[in-house]
């Protein structure tokens, strides 16, 4: 069975036909970016991920990581992998020019994401936490430390990690305990214990910059008294080789139900020398910049799995030969049929495509307003990518995700008695995707940080804003079976709408109402939006179907969308009216029991 | 954290208000089983379960099964665990009294079932595989074979396992290549290997009783061809005692998701002497007495997990003090509130707990069906009986099942972080729930088997009698609140006679729409079923809390029963309307894709 294919495929059809990327990038004077370009990147991304990094994910996850007085020890080939990594610049592609990056747009850097978490989410921790860490520095360190830091670890020499959980503060960063001293000199020195410290030590980097969150001696103790410091793993010379070792340590890696190739650690820091990044007591924020970044790659994860997931699924069920067709043997030839004969097992192959390839629209479609965000001189349209930014990360990161999870499961059952067996890795999905859900916050603070923050907080503004988006295209034209489809969607589209409305009032009288209604709201925006790109999907297969000559898509891949969007339209946006009963619902029973009788 | 505690207040709820078990066995001339008799033996089975099982479960997941020379070794205290489960005689508790049983109504028995399997799955497997086995021996073997084998099996001294599935052949059995030669003196030499056998061989018992499908060599080369065969991995002496070693043997163990504290064996059979169970060509059905005890068994062991997982996850969220409650601070004096103020937190301890102790109900339910076929003497009451229990056991095997993985999700979402980290116990339900949806027939076997055998080819006859049950029911006196859901849960019963009606049509033009609508229609019999078991809960608690002076369950235990029926009502059997909304669609969306396009 192969490990893996990267979907270039589809991620080119998306980039030219759906994100328009060519026109997106050139109106943001994106120039070194064009789609001939993009063919050729992700060529090469594609060759790495399937011929060095994917062959490397089952074994890995048994290897696992080991803890040796300190240092931690990589699964065999990860560090040929990480170098194979570096050589081809891969961690300087979405960089800041200025400090040796290479100013790629995110809707490409993102495609390059989901083909690296795809081959092995485990081995991808270790880029993506470096790319977060690059993106906080670049945002709020000083010149200096961005001129000394940033080469490096867009080179990937350097890796990056992001120190925030404390055994008793994890949601509630108010809380933790690790200090920053002043020293002389301008640097601090950092004491605390930080767990769950993704690639926190290993042996593929020779440095490792944690970017950590403390309290000054004269902070508030709560989340406003929060600072953010830089702390290497060595402390490096003037010349940027790497002198003393800083007083960070790992002192233990935990054992965990899945990206077992990735080390946890619990990292200690006694007295560790760091630098501020950003303002004093402005911390939180700071980190934000990394954590909002590190939301939408953990979207992007789950669906780089789910689709892995779903190629050894849709293989396995054409080459499995067992029982017959309820119709009749569809093979008569062979003992039996193949199983993809069955609908039960088409339903959940079409359940994960449905989602995995809306997930990846809609990751783009993400992307695309971060580029817009970043690049554009129009003020209003930055305006307004900001907001669509804001409204849509928690709902990429807790929908793709829970979805994802939806979706490996399925490709684990496709395989029965298989599916449960380590050595043929379906169940690995399964355990990988699992924390997807929970880290860089769970899926229930995104679903509080969409309804509280990101739509009441803000009287619905942006979320009309983007629904508005919606009912323009459907209202636009549309192929005959299509515009069924939009009626259903605009239906749809209009209840989020009336809902939040409503919720804006209810919550005034009693905020409980935000966590009661947050996770249904979420799932409701997350198959409104697949809605709308299984619409802009199907609609330009569509076209592409009826132009003659086109052979850019095969009428095989152009018609699969045809059928997905059916399909989804049919089984899986109906879904929301369940969504919508239980948020209008407005019965108390979530809260009316007492604490103590749980 | 405690590591399980056996549910048997509820227990003892159902069993004395629900199931009334008492007027059900003296009915049934069962007076050896009173209430009296059955808290002790709940008690005593308690203490087994929570004392001696359930804290090997977690130090047992990580150790494993090794094997060395064909020999299985089993984690670190299951001996002796073991041993205490034989002296206590449980093995023996369902057993036929002819040989050495204690005939114990299934009512009773299937309580422990759900502790064993509660305090470790791993452990439980072993006493499970041996009393299908003992019930298939007993049912279709020769007085010779039972006298010999199942006093040994009921006592554990000697377990059992069931040797069905082949590398290639595991939903179609009617593919198994296992050869059964005639020897000298009626018995047969087995040659040939068997893949999923769980506990296999292992060093708790002293001999291993394996029922194995094979093939006679005149026999008809699909499923009307295979036999059934008892063979020992020890051929026991005349006196008992244990001879020859047989030709059987474990040539490896699978590297698994889950239940890793049980092997999961392949087995090799090299001309390894056997008996015929039952008659020739005879054995899928002799193995179905087996495995429909072993599918109700499975719902079970997905309870018995997922109520240890509810346990430790409203214990965490009463202990895990995080961030504030939306409507302000909850505990001012503390630094933070404990998350069970959050609306979303309860939200998933709701949704484990009103599948969950629906679940206990509903296997409660479907055990009643299997004393009264079992022991009535009134064969309209055993038609009756039989028709309930072939309808509803593909309905306890996958929807108890599909609900304990969603319910042990939760369970583990409620712990964030901590819930990824193996040491904290949370995960291991679902990687050990996860093996209930896939063996013993996968859910979409089940869900094919409930529409296409159960309600379809018997024209609907069996749904029909059961919803009439329940139209009877909800039509009877509750109470005002009750009759809202009552009125709720009629609709929905009589939407889903109709759609019975609908499928027998539709499905007679187009044998498809069976695999189409299997799965939808299997969770829509599954709601149904629960909404009517949370209403004969609520209203016998609701009893119960009106009668002054009763000093049996707490006003606590009943009023939570109150407020997750309610729970219940107004966001779970809701759910059915989508898959409704699904099987009316009539749309060819899964079938339409060429195969070639997966």
């Amino acid at each position: 069975m192969t490990d893996y294919t990267a979907p270039v495929t589809d991620l080119h059809f998306l980039l030219t036909q759906v994100i328009r990327a060519d026109t997106l990038w050139s109106s943001l004077g994106l120039h070194d970016a064009d789609v001939d370009t993009t063919n050729a990147i992700l060529d090469e991304a594609a060759k790495l991920c399937e011929q060095v990094i994917a062959p490397l994910n089952r074994e890995a996850d048994e290897q696992g990581c080991s803890l040796v007085e300190g240092q931690v020890t990589t699964p065999e080939g990860f560090k040929e992998a990480y170098e194979a990594y570096c050589e081809g610049g891969w961690g300087a592609l979405g960089g800041d020019p200025e400090f040796d990056g290479m100013g790629m747009p995110k809707t490409l850097v993102a495609c390059i994401e989901e083909m690296l978490q795809g081959s092995s989410m485990a081995f991808g921790l270790a880029p993506m936490l470096t790319a977060g860490a690059c993106l906080a520095l670049n945002a709020h360190g000083s010149q200096a430390l961005k001129a000394r830091y940033l080469p490096k670890m867009y080179s990937g020499e350097w890796s990056g990690a992001m120190d925030l959980t404390e055994p008793h503060a994890g949601t509630d960063l108010g809380l933790i305990r690790t200090k920053a001293e002043p020293m002389e000199g301008g640097a601090y020195a950092i004491t605390g214990t930080k767990i769950f410290i993704t690639w926190g030590d290993h042996d593929m980097a020779e440095n490792i910059v944690h970017l950590v969150l403390a309290k000054l001696p004269d902070a508030p103790d709560n989340a406003k008294g929060i600072s953010m410091f830089l702390v290497p793993k060595f402390l490096p010379n003037d010349d940027d080789t790497l002198g003393e070792r800083n007083a960070v340590t790992c002192s233990a890696i935990e054992k965990k139900m899945g990206i077992k190739a990735s080390a946890t650690c619990v990292m200690n820091f006694d007295g560790a020398k760091g630098w501020l990044v950003g303002e004093a007591n402005k911390g939180l924020a700071a980190m934000f910049t990394m954590m909002n970044y590190e939301r939408l790659t953990v979207g992007i994860q789950a669906v780089g799995a789910a689709e892995a997931s779903y190629q050894r699924a849709s293989a396995y069920a054409n080459d499995r030969i067992q029982g017959r067709a309820l119709t009749g043997a569809a093979e008569p030839n062979q003992t039996a049929d193949p199983i993809i004969v069955h609908p039960d097992v088409r339903r959940m192959l079409m359940h994960m495509r449905a989602f995995n390839e809306a997930s990846r629209a809609f990751y783009l479609y993400v992307a695309s307003h971060l580029d817009i965000a970043k690049y554009t001189t129009d003020d209003n349209l930055r305006t307004q990518s900001e907001g669509r930014i804001a409204l849509l990360t928690p709902v990429a990161k807790a929908f793709m995700s829970d979805m994802a999870l939806s979706a490996t499961i399925a490709g684990q059952q496709v395989f029965g008695g298989h599916g449960f067996i380590r050595e043929w890795g379906q169940e690995q999905y399964v355990r990988d995707v699992r924390i997807t859900q929970i880290y860089e916050g769970t899926n229930g603070i995104q679903a509080l940080d969409l309804l509280g923050r990101k739509v009441i907080a803000n009287n619905g503004q942006w979320l009309k804003d983007y629904c508005h988006e919606i009912l323009l295209f459907v209202s636009g034209a549309l192929s005959i079976e299509l515009k069924v489809y939009a009626a259903q969607l605009a239906e749809q589209t209009e209840i989020a709408l009336a809902l939040a409305d409503e919720l804006i009032t209810r919550s005034q009288k009693n905020p409980d109402v935000i966590g009661d209604s947050a996770n249904d709201f979420l799932h409701m925006i997350g198959l409104v939006s697949y809605g709308y790109l299984w619409l802009k999907m199907a609609q330009e297969s569509h076209q592409l179907l009826e132009t003659t000559h086109q052979d850019q898509f095969s009428a095989d891949f152009l018609n699969a969308k045809q059928h997905c969007c059916r399909y989804f339209f049919n089984r899986e946006l109906p879904r929301i009216n369940h969504l919508v009963y239980c948020i209008k619902a407005q019965t108390d029973d979530l809260m009316a029991m007492p604490a103590s009788l749980f």
